[in-house]
């Protein structure tokens, strides 16, 4: 081959600025409340009369709560009206809100908040959950002050791409220059159909092969893993 | 080729009674009291002083409440004592006390129990909690007379074979022709020590890959799933 053809820009690539942007989920990414939300769902359930294993609950959290209880419903083969779905989401809000003093930060979550201000990488939340649950949760942070997109603000929550292309647009940044991380398969399944790459933790209890197969093209065990491994996104921090 | 050579018989094989024997654990496996388990060490540990993420813990629960206690420890760095241990134990086993009213069977686990009572096939519980709290199963399971193995009874609890190793005994099969059942990855590493095939289910929470990988030739979804697919462990039903 005689020369060289430059390689067309991707769309919305910025030659200028490369810096990519970093997407948060918030539940088992940032703070350790899957567990806590699946048993919380599972108590909701039950006080609607749903039984149901828990593993199930645990593979839905992270997607949309009228989602979760829809699929539920449908494995479990029951009809539920939307005031029955209203009901079961108050139950668990209530018995979430019961157990919220024990959750805890993941390690190393506050540090890498703080390193990629620090670095100037914008950065955001989008979580399936409603502000009034998410909001606590950036003040065990340390970050009052994030970019918070939740499920009140968009039509439709995870696996649905908006919460995250939401964020993009509040951080001004296109899409195909977000990295998304997150815990669950809803995270990366809506990060691919944002057109982002995805990363996927351990953290919330799912096993490193399914997120991968969700689309995943790293996994890291917690922030504190990522962090420790911020130069496989492409952050670079000034020397 | 002129002429065939019958296959020697493998160790343990009888061909005059081929029938295998099932092994089963018992929190995941057939109740549905693994993330009770989860969230139970979380709350002994944090009134221990010793903060760990809830994935971690869940990664642990099958093993040995000991060796479960000093892994933990080796993963944040912390010394602890003998008493410390024990101490821990006992935290674990009282809030798991007051949680127990939650827990339910998992789907098909009665008539999987029951199936194989009245086909004439050999079954026991191995498991690496102790008597007082494996017991009151038994009851929701329906079989108050089961062959129980629990952590008191040997030496080592799992991923030791001891456990399958003394229930085979009880049973009077070689291992060698038992099926270990389990839905953690410390039931098949066991049942692999042991000399006996394992089958994985994912009702504990384990991810389908990462059951696979530690040695199952089969994975279910539950009690139910395995039930509908008996014969694939070459288990005969009267017709």
């Amino acid at each position: 081959m005689a020369g060289t053809t430059e390689a067309p820009a991707p769309a919305g690539w910025d030659y200028e600025d490369p810096r990519p942007a970093i997407l948060f989920d918030l539940d088992g990414t940032l703070i350790d409340s899957v567990y806590v939300h699946v048993l919380a769902w599972a108590e909701a359930l039950r006080r609607g009369g749903i039984e149901l294993s828990v593993w199930r609950i645990h593979r839905r959290i992270g997607m949309s709560g009228g989602l979760l209880v829809s699929a539920l419903a449908r494995e479990t083969g029951l009809e539920l009206t939307a005031d029955d779905v209203q009901r079961l989401a108050e139950f668990h809000a209530l018995e979430y809100e019961r157990q919220r003093r024990s959750i805890t930060v993941l390690p190393g979550a506050r540090t890498l908040l703080r390193t990629l201000t620090t670095s100037g990488i914008p950065w955001a939340i989008a979580t399936s959950g409603n502000e009034a649950g998410a909001r606590p949760a950036l003040d065990l942070l340390g970050a009052p002050g994030a970019v918070l997109v939740t499920r009140d603000q968009v039509r439709y929550a995870k696996p649905d791409p908006d919460l995250f292309l939401v964020a993009a647009e509040r951080l001004g940044v296109p899409p195909a220059r977000c990295v998304v991380v997150g815990d669950s398969i809803w995270d990366l399944l809506a990060a691919q159909r944002a057109g982002a790459l995805a990363v996927g933790l351990l953290s919330g209890g799912y096993g490193r092969d399914e997120l991968e197969r969700a689309g995943a093209y790293r996994v890291y065990e917690d922030p504190a893993d990522l962090l420790a491994h911020l130069d496989e996104l492409g952050v670079r921090r000034p020397l």
